[in-house]
């Protein structure tokens, strides 16, 4: 199963994809997504929308995770947030995907162990778990992260399925 | 030239159709797309999505205004819309559509003439400036209202390029 984690922000959306197979986790891709950030908003979403799409239609995810992001800065910045979250949860519902959301405590949690780290420390636990994996802004990594939390989740959601048919 | 003016909102998206041609202003469709609450939110979004993406199939519109919203409520209220308003942007640019935005102020004083001032007056202008209009919900009011203010915008930008040409 492929699994793409979202990072989502108006200027840069990161993403990483993921292949699980059994309990082994494997490094497809990842990249960084921007809108041009002199263009009317309208364009931009749309930038960041066509970009997406262009990665689904590359790497064909089954599945889907977004970072649930909340800002507490003011609300013009939590409003652009949400812009482009918007547009990062449609690409994949779109695709027909299931969408899953989780909070940026259990995608740390997911990955170095517990909920809260520097994003150097993620950054470092997404290289352990898939030594071949490259990223190129902390955008594609914190997706990246996301896509290992996702994996996570199914898996448990699996084994507790597997142990309650016993 | 056909304007929709949009009022976006995670639950209930407000949309309105009017006809500019010279200085008339005609009515041309009014509704309301609206989310399934207890579906999960990527869903919702795309539920607005190809909601509008059917409006502007229907009523082939040639440019779009957006009300420019501010929440002063808490965060999370603030992420929904903005997510909400970020469909309602992206629609018309995969139309290649232009796309303004106006503030709550700005359509106000478009419409009845002043900044502030109730729902009820601001419905109740719609309804003199265009007899022939309705609309079943306020959202959908107000979006007729956005799309109102967008046409008197574009009207003064033509009348100060011809004055300016002279």
């Amino acid at each position: 199963m492929r699994i793409i984690g979202i990072d989502p922000g108006l200027r840069r959306t990161g993403w990483g994809v993921v292949e699980s197979v059994g309990n082994s986790l494997r490094f497809v891709a990842s990249g960084t997504v921007t809108s041009d950030s002199k263009a009317e908003l309208a364009l931009r979403l749309r930038q960041l929308h066509d970009g997406l799409a262009e990665v689904f239609a590359q790497f064909s995810p089954g599945e889907a995770a977004v970072e649930q992001t909340f800002v507490n800065k003011d609300a013009v910045a939590t409003l652009k947030l949400g812009q482009a979250r918007g547009i990062a949860m449609l690409v994949p519902a779109l695709a027909g995907l299931p969408v899953a959301e989780y909070a940026p405590n259990a995608v740390k949690k997911a990955v170095i162990g517990v909920g809260h780290g520097e994003k150097t420390q993620i950054h470092m636990m997404v290289k352990v778990l898939m030594p071949l994996a490259s990223f190129n802004t902390d955008d594609a990594a914190d997706a990246l992260a996301i896509a290992i939390c996702h994996s996570h989740h199914r898996q448990s959601a699996r084994v507790r399925a597997m142990m309650s048919s016993l």
